[in-house]
């Protein structure tokens, strides 16, 4: 993610260059050329690749150039070699040449002062072309944020260890953890904390002392979700800005500040934690970053839906699709709702959002945003 | 990129779970309760969360249950606490509650035995919280293949050295390096080598040695190509397999491999070379990375064209364009389609292939395909 705007140094072609193997030459001298009364220009020497043009293109010569070579002084037009005939001492022009025929302007690409790339532009393999073609060798970038993830919950154990009875493993620390990094910043999962206040407490205002963004997924045992609430409360103002969102899934969510730290208190159920890190975090992480919000994560595509779905009452539905290929059409296949079924994630291309209690029939439009 | 098909080890959840904070019961006792005459059931305790429900629900009891809790034996549905109206030893349920209702039955996500990922899926944020679930810390994934990046041409210097009369900056090494990265390849810029066939075929045969792919562009003198492409067929059979191909921009294009290592010559014009590598590079280095081609890179979108679009004659032509959202529709802006333009490829959002000689009119709709 670029830091500053990047302004062009140089034209880019830096020179007007060549854009065939071929014979440098005035367009004016052609004119009367044809196929029956060929025009025949004195050979005049030959552009050197990677240096510059010696030769000038006086009325009548022809230099020869390479693809990409300087075009030599008094040229203004280029003409292949395929198209002409030539003697050790003479090249035989057989139409006449357009004036800037075959010859790439210095500076069509990029002129000098422009601004070539944005602050907050994250990088493409063509950028990083257009920068090395500027000779920058170094940019200074946007250093990731350092984000910590926490989830808590009694039944909670990590990944590895191995279940007890009523157990289940943390799929949210990793799942968000990649979220994260896919999303350019620089994940720390912190583990898993005991449901009781304090614990939960301690462990937030270690996590806001040293990163720049936390996450914190619940567990699901009862009134856990006012433990987290609680405990974010008591790490002092802003404190809790949004308790609870009108969205299937991620009801239970909580947006937050302590200080100047972003805290998000995302459900503990794995595809309501994703949904809505995509709708709450990712947003929150373009912001630290300085994302062009242009290069957002979310591209959308038009497909039919293939069965009617039915959205959530009262509530802002993310229903997760895959996408299929029908002939030429785009079909979108509603996936399982129930939150609970993370392979629904897994399994999908993108997400339809229904607002509160609509209903998409089968073969209606919908747009799909793509997921991943 | 998974080295080897996942399987479900344990079912997900790993039990029966409740969906909600509430009480775990037999939908059979409350068959006749209604707001006017309610149920009364005995409180038979709680499940704790995070261990074995000790508790069984018995006909005329319900057992206290929260929201991921395990199913006490016995219970076959679980009415909201909200729903209900409790004192110290009882519950009143004031409607009929459904066999099956507020319960995640075990293996609803996923089943033991069944396969989850399969090998050469990139592995995304959701798919590690699927592993995360099955207790997996750990897994085998593909090494990424090492790539060689190398560039001809005399007149090409590298980025952070400053330029002599008629000199390019190496645009291709920087850009290249990108999209191998960015396809899961570990690249390896080996530099800019003379346009000379011995001072190539050694860079080659070195180059060939030691990585699993090599890519090298093409400078552009007169004759370049042929230096290259005899040095490629002097490393051995099979050589060259492809020597040309139909395609705007990206025409010089040589496809070979040495012994078994893929050799791939790119035009030495940045933007084709970029096109090139998309086309061609692109799907070996999935090859060699054993990915899942439905996780292509090209995603495509459908937009209507903003003016005609022309196609090359006798080639096939990938022309960039520039999505643009108009009210409810997209429409794809062409730019411009001449391949010096490295900039056509920093502003570009997609791709449109046309055929050879086909035109596309105003507002007719195009496949965009999304680029980086």
């Amino acid at each position: 993610m670029l830091a500053a705007d990047l302004v062009a140094l140089t034209d880019q072609p830096p020179f007007a260059r060549s854009a065939v193997d071929g014979w440098a030459l005035r367009a004016a001298d052609t004119a009367a050329a044809s196929a029956a009364a060929p025009v025949v220009l004195r050979a005049a020497g030959a552009v050197p690749m990677g240096a510059a043009a010696t030769a000038t293109v006086v009325p009548g010569t022809a230099v020869r150039v390479p693809t990409g070579g300087m075009l030599p002084p008094g040229a203004d037009a280029v003409v292949m070699q395929e198209e002409v005939e030539i003697t050790s001492e003479t090249v035989a022009v057989r139409r006449s040449v357009r004036a800037g025929e075959n010859v790439v302007d210095r500076g069509i690409d990029v002129r000098a002062g422009e601004t070539l790339l944005s602050r907050g532009r994250r990088l493409r393999p063509a950028d990083l072309g257009v920068l090395a073609g500027q000779g920058v060798a170094r940019v200074q970038v946007t250093r990731p944020p350092g984000v910590a993830i926490l989830a808590t919950g009694d039944e909670v154990v990590p990944p590895g260890v191995r279940l007890g009875p009523g157990q289940v493993h943390d799929m949210n620390s990793a799942a968000l953890a990649g979220a994260v990094r896919a999303a350019g910043g620089l994940p720390t999962v912190l583990g898993i904390v005991p449901d009781e206040r304090t614990a939960v407490e301690d462990a937030l205002r270690d996590a806001t002392a040293i990163h720049e963004m936390v996450l914190i997924s619940g567990g699901s045992s009862v009134g856990e979700r006012d433990v987290v609430a609680e405990a974010i409360e008591a790490l002092g103002p802003p404190g809790i800005l949004v308790h609870g969102v009108a969205v299937r899934p991620g009801k239970p969510t909580v947006l937050a500040a302590a200080g100047g730290v972003p805290v998000i208190g995302l459900p503990g159920n794995p595809v309501s934690a994703l949904v809505i890190f995509e709708l709450f975090a990712r947003p929150v992480l373009d912001r630290l970053l300085g994302a062009d919000p242009r290069t957002g994560p979310w591209r959308t595509v038009r497909a039919r839906a293939a069965t009617a779905i039915e959205g959530a009452k009262g509530r802002e539905d993310y229903r997760r699709v895959r996408l299929e290929a029908r002939g030429t059409e785009v079909w979108a296949v509603a996936l399982p709702a129930g939150s609970l079924v993370l392979t629904s994630l897994v399994r999908a291309d993108g997400i339809v959002v229904l607002a509160p209690g609509a209903r998409v029939a089968e073969g209606d439009e919908v747009e799909v945003r793509l997921w991943g």
